[in-house]
């Protein structure tokens, strides 16, 4: 067992905090291979003395490493560093995915056709009810700062004319700093493309990269918008299958020979787990070895409360690969501010940016440049990052009341399945009534809930476990207390019928 | 020869105008059938003391409808109707589009390299320079109403969080209203989709029609905006010619089986020519028997300057055939209020809603509501329409100072193509430099003007006629008087050097 030396190991006082300049030092050490896959990491009352940085910095550091899967602890032994070596980890890990779905449970007919029905379309009441997913709060909303904002932007001559197809130079600008600083994403302002929320991204992305009849493959359970995007483009759909012990799994790349991946690693949609440093460098390997490409979602990363998020899977490509790493990576400020707003953004390789502006021209062309610039002026006051921050605040609050009010109506029959993160909550019981009866029900009350069979391969529901049919995804965004109370409440009242 | 009687023809009193409710009553007539082509209509004096209306209303109405190709005047013997029976015309045009196409004189190879160089992209500076086409005028918009309007509705908690995917309902009825009036569109609020400006809907239009590899023709020249909708929807491409003397050319419908045809009636872009009710019956008919797609895009029809507009080939398709005629009616506010604004709208038959909202969902959603919301308060408190009655006679101005300057400094040297109408003057001259060298040295002295053969199909430059390359295109929405003399003083050192 090889021990770690500390080393010439030390934290650039440029950083933010302490914790951050330790994370980033560790972490480089790591993907360059200087500390070895195995080896033992020093003890954190060493390297805190080593370093003259408090135990607690490193106590965290440790544990955000080991939650991303760059290093593991072993009881009573300490840690040791996880990640595979780049060179040596691709195809070693024979999992046949044909048996895992011949294995999976069998799912009942009647379920099945219920489900078909649930694919209506939702109206815009129904959009915005408590539970409703992919809502922030609306009441927590700065709408004077951002309406004066807006005004200041609505009148300028200067705009009100034919405007750069790529987006606001000024938005751009603020995109690449926030980007860099927040989500370590390799975004220069012009390799970024803002865009029609993030949807219009997810079609650039996938147009600029798939020709007709290409494969893709994507989560399931996944973002079901990102079907439609394929549909359109003419892609052959295959599924990365998903499981409470492994969360996403990655093991069907080995033999996949198509053209693109959609992934949200930070926060996988709608189960809300992350998928780990070791898996995110696999697929990136994947992509850039054969050029083929990982789209990464990043929806709404910006949320977590147990954890530091993650770093984007396109910054660490960027870090093994460079700028041109065959990574799109997208955004939105559909969660961190309001829907309405209608702005997202992706980050691009240089060598794709004018094919996406092309696309982006015969579809739809520029957004209303008012609110790119009104966003620019919010990101750059730092109006945006305080938001972000008392926002985080407070769903985590929503977050923990909302685990809290299950647990009490239900004690173990009820298992959250999501991380502490992001702007709903997806959970599953052992018995009783299916997710479509209770959203029916639910729905009569004015609460619109999703089933978690709604984000599933309509074509592959019957290998699926059946378990999924008893499961819920429930966005407390736009949910008061009383919100979450009542709802859970008329939940308990369904689950006992 | 039959000669008309006046017979039961009646104004609708619920008209604006007496001069809108007898065009609208002769046009019933001559529509239904009842009034028989080639029959004599009476005179104006006659008909002025039957209607009781002025002679001058009569004389304006049979001049529109003339103007329009419902009736025809013969050298001292009146006017006659021309609208061909709908059941009589088809087929009976046996015009020899390879032909035409084969005398066509020759390209000079130089000027073809040349050519290719100019579809580089304008930056935004160059987009909005005197002469740039397709920008209104800037300064000449009413900021403050506007920005008010924006402002109210920019906080509303109400409209914050997810939207209609069609657009907002207020702008739908607005709308509704607004195009029935105008430019008589049969376009019930559920059948409008307001999209990402009209390039947008162009896409979603075509999207919607066409199955990959599809034939559509459209007009050469013709909107180069349209050249990129369809090479994404892998549409084969084939094009209805133009010339001087005729105008568009529809004969080519005859033989054509492909899917679409995409047309800019009111004023041909960028010809401004208009095609007369004759033919649009022809391509509405085309359309409609086979299940096949007009596609026609009503971008500019607002500005008219000499004759009272065309009202839309949509309502001319609704008179005949209802409201599921095969016909796509798409408009902008691009050109009445500001590019910036990036709102367009489609209307489509009912049995096409749900297919273009599916694509509007997959590509990018709804676009951005309080835009939207202030835009229907404009139309419902007449701001809109005032202000497109201000900007008519500002642009009118525009036009005729633009004509004059050309015609003082060039004399018969130079022909106007385009007619009064619109934001653009396209022009050609008989000897001297080739439209890109003009192009090129305006360029260095801050002007933007467009080449003709610019809109021209690249792959059939060398059947086209020579002249094109010896025609420019040059907007002045957005030039001031002193720009549009400096511009064609500019233009005149250019042609003697």
């Amino acid at each position: 067992m090889q021990l770690i030396d500390v080393g010439d190991l030390s934290l650039n006082p440029t950083m933010p905090s302490k914790q951050s300049a330790l994370y980033s030092a560790i972490q480089e050490k790591i993907l360059s291979g200087q500390w070895p896959t195995k080896a033992k990491l020093p003890s954190s009352r060493l390297l805190a003395q080593e370093l003259m940085v408090s135990r607690n910095t490193v106590t965290a550091v440790y544990e955000q490493l080991k939650a991303e899967g760059y290093i593991e602890s072993r009881r009573g032994a300490g840690f040791f560093i996880q990640l595979v070596n780049p060179e040596s980890y691709l195809l070693t890990q024979p999992l046949d995915a044909a048996n895992t779905a011949a294995q999976a449970s069998q799912t009942k007919q009647t379920v099945h056709a219920k489900l078909t029905k649930t694919t209506h379309t939702l109206n815009v009441r129904e959009k915005n009810r408590p539970f409703a997913t992919g809502v922030p709060d609306l009441v927590a909303f700065p709408y004077r700062k951002w309406t004066r904002a807006l005004q200041s932007h609505a009148d300028r001559l200067a705009i009100a004319g034919q405007n750069d197809i790529q987006g606001s130079h000024n938005l751009r600008a603020a995109l690449s700093e926030y980007l860099s600083i927040s989500r370590s994403v390799d975004a220069p302002s012009h390799r970024i493309i803002t865009t029609l929320g993030a949807q219009q991204a997810l079609y650039i992305a996938m147009s600029a990269v798939l020709e007709r009849g290409d494969e893709v493959m994507m989560e399931n359970p996944g973002y079901v918008q990102m079907r439609k995007v394929l549909n359109r483009c003419d892609a052959t759909l295959s599924y990365l299958p998903f499981s409470i012990e492994n969360g996403v799994d990655i093991s069907p790349l080995e033999t996949f020979e198509g053209k693109a991946i959609y992934l949200t690693p930070s926060n996988q949609y709608p189960m809300g787990t992350s998928i780990d440093t070791n898996r995110r460098k696999q697929c990136i390997d994947w992509a850039v070895r054969k050029q083929r490409w990982v789209i990464e979602d990043d929806y709404d990363s910006e949320f977590q409360f147990a954890n530091r998020p993650y770093p984007s899977l396109q910054g660490l490509a960027a870090k093994f690969y460079g700028a041109e790493a065959n990574v799109i990576y997208i955004g939105t400020f559909s969660k961190t501010l309001l829907p309405a707003i209608r702005v997202g953004y992706m980050v691009v390789p240089e060598s794709l940016v004018e094919k996406c502006l092309n696309i982006k021209d015969a579809i739809g062309g520029d957004t209303p440049i008012h609110v790119e610039e009104a966003l620019a002026e919010f990101i750059r006051s730092g109006d945006y990052l305080r938001h972000i921050r008392r926002m985080r605040n407070l769903y985590q609050g929503k977050q923990q009341f909302f685990v809290e009010q299950l647990r009490e109506k239900f004690g173990d029959h009820v298992e959250v399945l999501s991380q502490d993160a992001g702007l709903h909550v997806t959970f599953r019981w052992k018995s009783g009534p299916d997710a479509i009866t209770v959203k029916h029900a639910l729905a009569e009350q004015g609460i619109t809930i999703r089933t978690l069979d709604y984000y599933c391969d309509p074509k592959a529901m019957n290998t699926m476990e059946e378990w999924i049919h008893r499961a819920l995804v429930a966005g407390f965004g736009n949910s008061s207390r009383e919100d979450i109370v009542t709802g859970i409440n008329a939940l308990a009242e369904c689950m006992k019928a």
